[in-house]
């Protein structure tokens, strides 16, 4: 077994404290990762205080997670020692079901094994996450990261990229689209940037007049003041496509309106209250509403090599590891742009 | 002018009453259609009783209309006298904008002109609809229909076909594919015969065990009671497409359930009130709701060629124009299979 130094939550009330465990010898198809940067990600937040129900303690979150391959089994063909690799929200699958076999295995039919906070397919094994040294897993889902790329940066793309991109590439967003985000946090963010670099006209909308200068920066062309009446008014019915990365409660109606012909709601945040659906608002203009949950593990490999060809990262405040309990205070307060991001050397 | 016969609502509480009133001479490009049968839509319900607070009165109702075209203006291409010919929902549109250079004109960004309820392009003249002897409109709101299919129940495919094809073919539905129907009224039947007609394995999905021979009559494959929990459980993630054409008040969350990768929940059915979505099962195997009106001029040809290659027509119980106030409370019950159609030759 490999010895890993890592930080946990040992129940959900409890602050992450130092955790020392093993990860398993590496099995033929397996790559060991000595980890560099390991992103903090507002789901950690959930698992960790037992929000969503699903807890297993002790837990060490993670899985925005950079780092060098420092081993491979003897059948890996895709790694090789000394390479640049990430791994992201899952680490397994079925492998059999339908969506495996297309490589969407985020939607396996028996349901993906989580990087951590989940079991391995023998259904006993705990699956832990980034927050740790070292991570063992199969190559599949393992990604080759280019070294052009600002490392730390790299992180948030595992969860928060991909999550954007995903939706961004399935609604075919191109060239001279008007795609609007609401919500500016760290998905809304990345879905910013995705789009801009895929071409189109991108406009921020938000409740707060503060986000603009921000999203001008990230590149959004426009910015939409949600609270303006007229504004909002004077945008309905003008976009192709509108990513909702807002965690609050809200409804989808007035997100539903700035929509054009066969325009398409892009849902990726989750508020804890189910949003109402104004029917007669989706079959205007022939509208869609589509869910999207992270990426697979072809598409998060084309997502990260979108990102060297265009030079796109996360932006991110980094962190030593022992400041992650401060760190997810302030991501409760959103001070945070966009994503923390810790650096592992810390640990060691 | 030419003098016209017709039921209509005075006002928004009064029973439909013999109205007298006349169409325009035709322009260069207007069909004379005497008008055979008009299907009766609900919402022309909602609307002879202000019930969508935008009731223009008097009202002559009635936009599932065939007839045989009686004269034509001398710039007329596509029809001459003798032709069987349907109007539908609309009559008109701006005719410029994107949706209707692209032959959706019933997303026609300065709005479609309805059949009836409705002003006229001038903005003043007030469209009156099917409940009537005769109707004059520009050919390019004038379809073709195959002599060969039984023509009262061509009559309910021009709103209640058209509103089922529409949404199928934009979801791409093939043989193969699975398809639930849940509703079973004017709507949820032509999507059972359509869906089945495009090659799908169909199942119908209702409240009601009584519904179940009359689904397998309309040609579905299987059955599921929704207020049987194993059997909906057992569907879930299994259906391509779902199509909610349920006007009651209900929740998108069991039939987003229903949905497998990639599946489309397609909205036609229009509740008071607004459903709530859940947007866990929204993301889960990347699921859409996407909504749906009507169908344009070009699709709408192609949905009454495609019934006539595959002789499909609504079932309906054919009414005297002077049963339709008996018709509206019946249908109130849901007591008709599925649609009333008017012979108008009952108005002469």
């Amino acid at each position: 077994m490999i010895p890993v130094k890592g930080y946990a939550a040992y129940d959900a009330s409890s602050p992450l404290t130092p955790y020392d465990f093993e990860r398993r010898e590496l099995r033929s198809d397996d790559v060991l990762i000595d980890i560099l940067y390991s992103g903090v990600c507002h789901s950690d937040l959930h698992q960790v205080r037992h929000e969503w129900g699903n807890g297993i303690f002790p837990m060490v979150p993670g899985h925005e997670i950079v780092g060098k391959v420092a081993a491979v089994g003897n059948k890996v063909s895709k790694f090789k020692i000394g390479d640049t690799a990430g791994v992201g929200v899952m680490i397994d699958s079925c492998r059999k079901c339908n969506p495996c076999v297309s490589f969407m295995e985020q939607y396996c039919v028996e349901d993906m094994t989580g990087t951590y906070n989940g079991y391995e397919r023998d259904g006993v094994t705990v699956s832990q996450g980034g927050y740790s040294t070292k991570i063992v897993t199969n190559e599949r889902w393992v990604y080759h990261v280019s070294d052009k790329l600002d490392l730390p940066g790299v992180a948030p793309l595992l969860c928060a990229g991909i999550t954007t991109y995903s939706p961004l590439k399935y609604a075919q967003v191109k060239e001279g689209d008007k795609v609007a985000v609401a919500g500016l946090g760290g998905l809304g963010h990345m879905a910013v940037k995705f789009a801009v670099a895929m071409g189109a006209e991108v406009t921020m909308i938000s409740t707060s007049p503060s986000k603009e200068a921000d999203a001008r920066k990230l590149g959004a062309h426009h910015f939409v003041l949600s609270t303006d009446k007229d504004a909002m008014k004077k945008a309905e019915s003008s976009f192709n496509v509108v990513v909702d990365s807002i965690s609050g409660n809200h409804d989808y109606e007035y997100l539903l309106k700035l929509l054009c012909l066969e325009g398409k709601l892009l849902v990726v945040g989750l508020p804890s209250e189910n949003p109402e659906v104004n029917p007669f608002e989706l079959i205007k203009n022939r509208r869609s509403i589509i869910g999207s949950m992270i990426g697979g593990t072809v598409e998060t490999q084309e997502m990260l090599d979108f990102c060297a060809e265009k030079n796109i990262v996360a932006d991110y405040e980094l962190i030593n590891m022992q400041y992650i309990n401060e760190a997810y205070e302030r991501m409760l307060k959103n001070d945070v742009k966009y994503r923390f991001v810790i650096d592992v050397s810390s640990l060691k």
